[in-house]
């Protein structure tokens, strides 16, 4: 069958997995196909769905362990899947292989999440494995959205105004390896998002006191989303779910944008189903419309 | 005596008094220097110190009803101090000065708190009232600092790279009018201020799952705060106290930092003490060094 052959060729892959929903959804479609893979995840950030799949837990600071594990299982290729924190390093533990790329490992954790991964990606793709996207993993609908109003709410030229505002702000944030989420009401932004999550920052703008947002009473303002200008799309793509689209809905917004083909959207029925529910738009908008 | 007549020619000093520590110490050193003055504040935002003092509520929609006051009471000079958030209009109540320049004021609501405030300032000093700024109020010690060290603890060098980069991010986000202070630990950036406050960014951070501090676990990172490129430096220039560096150790950072000459400090004294009785730096960077 060729979709096997295909897989044979791709070697097995390897699911760097951190936390949220992805990562499992990955494995299942991979384990679903036929195509052997193994699950790495990081005793820092322990699993709850792992019993089920090839797995093993690892350490950073045991990197080499790690990558013979990865080609003992013939892992060709490498995914990363899901959110993860930066871990606290013991120096003193390190591996060979540890120590060789550790000053780099180092420098990488100081910066913004993108060159962070990329960093690390460049790491596996020298040890011969080769990074690809969370969306060349899954068959099925494409994880991200193509442009589109994708429930039964339309936004309002208001909240159409709110979502280019967000998306000023996010550009400008880019260049310096910040933010991937803002929220912004009558023009006014309410938040924008560092290392907390998304869902954090909804909840932050749902404790807002009224008086911050007596300009543009809830329901008002939008949740954008997108990838930094210039992200390695293979990785840590924006993603955003059910939860999201109830946080923004509890946080009093009029609804939630996304950049169209650079978003992923984690079980589209139910986010979708969510945000009708919840009575508020949810907008996949062009890249060149941002 | 010179400085009454200099007061004389100044006229009486409107204060437009929001939130905080600041318009109530302008109106007492207003009071001390016997220069005539007029505190206004604002229904949505009741003051619990103006009873000592001239003053009048007043409403957005009655703009026309306060320059009136402002004028009857002499006032050539107005300062705005202390926090204000955008109020709700109801246009309905709107007086016939508040209908001409309605549409300007509703349209300056919708923009970064810089763009707002330099359009009511224009619409002061159309009205024939000069702007003028906190510092110009207040005689004595500056309110903001000269460069150096203020405290006991002097800054290591991890917690100057966080000083760099948190400079960087605010300069990203200057142009797009928000943020007047960030959060960065190690490298990474914990936190960006929008219409929250730094106490509410503050909190937050000490509310951050241990995980996402792992690569740099407290005390370490730093709160920056400086003014926005091209602010204009009468108008609502950043401020801190004893509360944000309470604030600052309360999250476990090592320190706090500030744009010397652009940021004010409300009792420096209490502020310089709280420091180091945290055992956490106080430290005005040369705008030049950031």
């Amino acid at each position: 069958m060729p979709s096997e052959a295909a897989a044979g060729n791709r070697g097995a892959l390897a699911i760097i997995a951190g936390r949220g929903d992805l990562p499992r959804l990955i494995a299942e479609a991979t384990r679903d196909a036929g195509r052997p893979y193994l699950v790495i995840s990081f005793a820092e950030a322990p699993l709850d769905w792992v019993d089920d799949h090839p797995h093993e837990a690892h350490r950073f600071e045991k990197i080499g362990r790690m990558f013979r594990a990865l080609k003992r299982a013939g892992c060709r290729e490498v995914v990363f899947a899901g959110a993860m924190d930066r871990p606290r390093l013991r120096p003193w533990a390190f591996d060979a292989m540890a120590l060789r790329v550790g000053s780099r490992v180092l420098r990488l954790l100081r910066q913004g999440d993108d060159a962070m991964l990329r960093g690390f990606g460049a790491i596996f793709e020298e040890e011969g494995i080769r990074l690809v996207a969370p969306a060349d993993c899954i068959d099925g609908p494409a994880l991200t959205a193509e442009p589109g109003v994708l429930g039964r709410l339309r936004p309002e030229a208001r909240a159409r105004g709110d979502v280019a505002r967000a998306a000023e702000i996010l550009r400008a944030l880019g260049p310096v390896d910040v933010g991937q989420a803002a929220v912004v009401a009558g023009g006014v932004c309410l938040g924008v998002e560092a290392v907390e999550g998304t869902d954090a920052l909804l909840a932050r703008i749902a404790a807002l006191p009224a008086a911050k947002r007596a300009h543009a009473p809830p329901p008002a303002g939008v949740l954008l989303k997108m990838p930094k200008p210039g992200q390695d799309r293979r990785l840590d793509l924006p993603a955003i779910g059910p939860r999201t689209v109830r946080g923004a809905a509890a946080a009093g917004l009029a609804g939630v944008a996304i950049e169209a083909g650079g978003v992923q959207i984690l079980d589209r029925a139910a986010t979708v189903a969510a945000a009708d529910r919840a009575g508020i738009f949810l907008w996949s908008v062009a890249p060149e419309a941002l």
